[in-house]
């Protein structure tokens, strides 16, 4: 969920030898080429949902690969079909990251990056669509959780325990 | 989710001196009256929500309360719309409990209640059942998320630790 800390997991396997491929990268750049006029990537992602599956993004971002790379994370996962996507590959392992709302929103607050909006409402509008495209369900279906309450610190440690217990 | 322990953490609830009200006896006093002729209770639930609304099975639940209650819990939320319901008595707290699939089948199978179907694949159809019910919103908007991935004694402590932060 947005706010959560994903990002920083993702820093964390990259440290650890993993290829991270950032998935809305992959629907990015269809985007720039592809986007209707004033299109959110976001409202596009979801055009190509309806267009190609609900598997389209991983497809797109598993293109990405060279095919040579051992460990492969994909940060971004938003729905379950896209984890049977990944499964083509090999047996994925869902990793989740989670913060309460209120945590989150403060964190959104005080980094305000262009794409996050500020209210709380926008927010938490913003939470809503994450959750209908499917996120929920993939957090439910988590091998790990990693929570991120606490400090950076706090959370590279937790994740790094967590990491370990999976190797 | 099915397995995680969320009826291990309504009984720490109870110790502390809450009031649980668990939603499924909500929905299962009317099933046993009301229930169509081999229906099974998840799709007793979701007939209702079809004709009363998606917070119904909370609405339900909080009929059930006397009013005098200081601290309540509800053990079963499904959606977020209960979680809507449930605003109108207080600021509700979301509280998730997370283990992984794996973990939660292997307990399931080692309890084998008669409602709990053993195959994994079964096991796995309950699980979308489930999400399709919008418990992954529930899980993605919790305020804590206690990991059920250890012994009984350490979820305990994690529980015991996270309700005390929220005192
Ligand atoms: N709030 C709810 N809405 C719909 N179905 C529910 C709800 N709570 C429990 N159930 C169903 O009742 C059964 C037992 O639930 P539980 O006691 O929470 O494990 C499951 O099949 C659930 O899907």
């Amino acid at each position: 969920m947005p706010g959560s800390g994903k990002s920083l997991l993702s820093s964390i396997l990259k440290e650890k030898g993993y290829t991270v491929i950032v998935m809305s990268d992959s629907v990015r750049k269809r985007f720039e080429k592809d986007a209707r006029h004033g299109e959110r990537l976001m409202d596009y992602a979801r055009r190509l949902r309806e267009i190609y599956g609900e598997g389209i993004v991983a497809r797109l971002s598993i293109e990405e690969l060279k095919g040579r790379e051992e460990k492969v994370a994909f940060d971004g996962v938003r729905n379950l079909a896209e984890v049977d996507e990944f499964s083509r590959l090999g047996k994925p392992l869902i990793i989740a990251v989670h913060a309460s709302p209120a945590t989150r929103y403060e964190r959104l607050k005080r980094r305000m990056r262009a794409d996050d909006s500020v209210r709380e409402e926008d927010l938490r509008r913003r939470d809503m669509e994450e959750i209908a495209l499917g996120i929920g369900g993939v957090i439910a279906m988590a091998d790990v959780v990693v929570i991120n309450d606490s400090t950076e610190e706090e959370f590279k440690r937790r994740a790094m325990e967590a990491l370990g217990k999976l190797d």
